[in-house]
């Protein structure tokens, strides 16, 4: 066989979704990350860690160096070698083995492996059933449509916590909590999300007369991207419903699940 | 009387619901088990407990004997026996006596029977009135449409919860309250659910940094499944109202409550 | 003048809210609720009350006596005598001037003046300009529209919370705050809604994770009040709209402020 | 050259916007006002204020005699001077020098410099692209249409606050926190808006029996202006998108990045 061959054969494996080896290979990777994710979490609970470190840290160097011999295969077998490094999947492919290799010098940095969760992302390519992508799609789709109203909402919600955060702080002070206007951007922003950690709290009659007013400023504007979204996705779940086009009467605005067409009764 | 007769007698008065006695049981029923469930629910309060701690197990006894006649009326009553017994509602009678049984050999069991709540859902069947169901049936429906979009977005918020966790985990560590990564997600979900217990709080500048980006991110994400039921119930309620058809002109789209077709004038 | 006549007069300018001296009297009406529920709040404040006792409390004898007056007048005046004193308003006009003279014999009772507060809603008729009412009517038709989804829904989240209630008392019991089963239904209730004050937290790691739920699962049903209110709304809205329909082509579906038909340029 | 012909220089290049050397003037000033925030909230940091006080002091000072030079010849070049002294960035313009002037004589006040951030606001002049506007615009369009939805609704949430509060402090009374009506309003604005803090909570069962309905309250009501804005705004999309008219065919209704009119392909 000739070394072209190996090449391609790898790369329909490794790459590929739609044959019997590719979709098998993908879903066993799949399983592996979740395994390593699940052992990174595992090992960072301190009375695992105790009793069973020696485990924990073999498995980590296990799925360290499998994925590591994976992803100089991925660069072997792509066709697109530099273009494949660069993109989002071989950079979280080659961050999610670096932190391993990194803690033999530094200690702590094994759980940045955590990032092998990303990888996960890779199950919708697995899904790719027709459906789910579309699902994704009118999702990803209504939220590009709406970027620029969620922009300039989110300017707004960041003038607004410096504006009622550094009133906080002249009007409270440092002795109540608020010792910077750093921190009280911080828990004016706990506020306005509706958060409440309450680890920081107005004590003034002022105080909690502005803190009101951030609430209910913060429980009004939650309405502000959701009637953004809800608008959008409406009005994108309409335009993918007529792209149902008869083929025989040319009619649109077909239910997702239609069989026949609702003017003439053909089956679609 | 032959033994059919009273089968189907037990039977049309257990779990029928369009005959008189059978709407009687029902009712009956009904109020016996919202009192069953009040009386474990006070059973539970320490100071009943230990003040009427007889009365309390008396009446549950006397709910769990009673219902376990209905349980074993029901299985003899029935046609199709084994379908029942595995059904969603047989499983649910049986859970909802076998904790006090248990209760004997193992103390604390008795708090399980507050799983007979759940046999309140019965309710639904007797208010079986068109309307009700056709309400419950657009909320159902619509969630069924909207399951995948859904599920795209609980894996993303899980995904999300472990990266937002695994790195508070790096930035707070053990001595601020993130013990562990687990921990740290718990923290996350408290977090992007804008709940906000305020048991665990980000202590360091930059621990503050990130949970306030975790804090926006939850208040924004919160439109995607409001969005999504949104737009699938509107369309869910426009296609009912294309339902009322006009028997005359043919003529869909009608109000809810309308008395005569908007096209024609005939009576709907 | 004869008996009748002033009796006339007095419910004109009681009752009314057309003619000029109805409207005076209902807005100095508005502005001495408005002030006499300022000076129930202020009276609460334990400074003021000491320092000023006798001023609110003089006050408060001041707008009793008024409004008691006006509650006889308003009997007096009206036609319809038992109509009035057992309608909505009739009933919030004694109770808010009841608990002064209760408070002669009982101490403490005078809070309960911040029933006055009810009054207030006499605003509405005030403005009795066409749009507002138009506004409060959309509101209102919607949430008729849609109550029967509501009262499902509401059902559904106390059924969970009776079930999540009771499985985190089993779970963390009464040495993590948990005391009894109404008390983690309290908890339940704070979790679900995100409020998350904090008094009461999970401290088990299996709590933690049936809490991350419960918190899922409040963080995504309150999408479906959300979205039954929003598809109604926009169905009420669309109808309204609908309402508009120009004399001249009888074409309906005008904006709302709309000046002239958008089919053929006729004046609406 | 003329004093007008300086004046309508300096009118161009701070005014303008159209010209180059208006817009690079634009952009240097929104850097600055940002750097200078950002200066202000570093000075509060007592850490940064302790080691580099006189670095943050000259840049404050640096910052407001730049900006204090900006505002005279603002009001020397623009031709309507009163106008501008009036408007809201003539104000905003004022009020971002002044405070460090009055820091002079008061000490603390240079923190209201703060307000500069209002000014940032200038950005969207900036970003005089079609498209931003007309997003704004359709955001501030569906707030104008629903304003007095939304004041209905605040109004309602007030009128709650102040009964849910009386109520709380009658029940639970000063010994649990609630020490006034005043505190039990803005302990009811932290419930209903969901924050919960957890500074106050109730101890007494009834106390916890309101709080709950309190919470379910503000769980539902939320859906209220999220309802309203979604309508609104669906409202005003489909009306943006009716705008796009064919030329050839007058058909409306295409999509905002159409480029054929879908009844009849001419290019739009």
């Amino acid at each position: 066989m000739q070394r072209s061959a190996i090449k391609r054969k790898i790369n329909i494996v490794i790459f590929g979704t739609d044959t019997v080896p590719g979709k098998t290979f993908d879903i066993a990777l799949i399983y592996m990350i979740l395994l390593s994710v699940f052992v990174v979490i595992l090992g960072s609970v301190s009375w695992i860690e105790e009793g069973w470190g020696d485990w924990v840290l073999g498995l980590e160097w296990f799925f360290t160096i499998v994925f590591t011999i994976e992803y100089f295969l991925r660069i072997y077998a792509t066709p697109k070698r530099w273009a494949y490094i660069f993109s989002f999947y071989g950079v979280v492919d080659l961050l999610s083995v670096l932190p391993m290799y990194l803690s033999l010098f530094f200690s702590g940095a094994s759980y940045l492996l955590i990032i092998r969760v990303l990888r996960v992302l890779r199950i919708f390519r697995v899904l790719k059933l027709a459906r789910y992508l579309s699902e994704a799609n009118i999702l990803v789709r209504s939220m590009m449509m709406s970027r620029r109203k969620i922009l300039i909402f989110f300017s707004a919600v960041l003038v607004l916590a410096v504006v009622f955060g550094s009133l906080m702080f002249i009007v409270e002070g440092p002795e109540h909590g608020f010792t910077s206007i750093p921190k009280s951007v911080y828990w004016t922003i706990v506020t306005i999300t509706t958060v409440g950690y309450g680890d920081i709290t107005p004590q003034t009659v002022l105080g909690q007369i502005i803190a009101s007013v951030a609430m209910l400023t913060g429980y009004s504007i939650i309405a502000v991207p959701t009637g953004i979204l809800t608008a959008e996705l409406a009005a994108e779940i309409q335009r993918e419903r007529n792209q149902f086009v008869c083929k025989k009467c040319d009619k649109v605005g077909h239910e997702h699940d239609a069989k026949h067409c609702r003017n003439c009764g053909a089956i679609l």
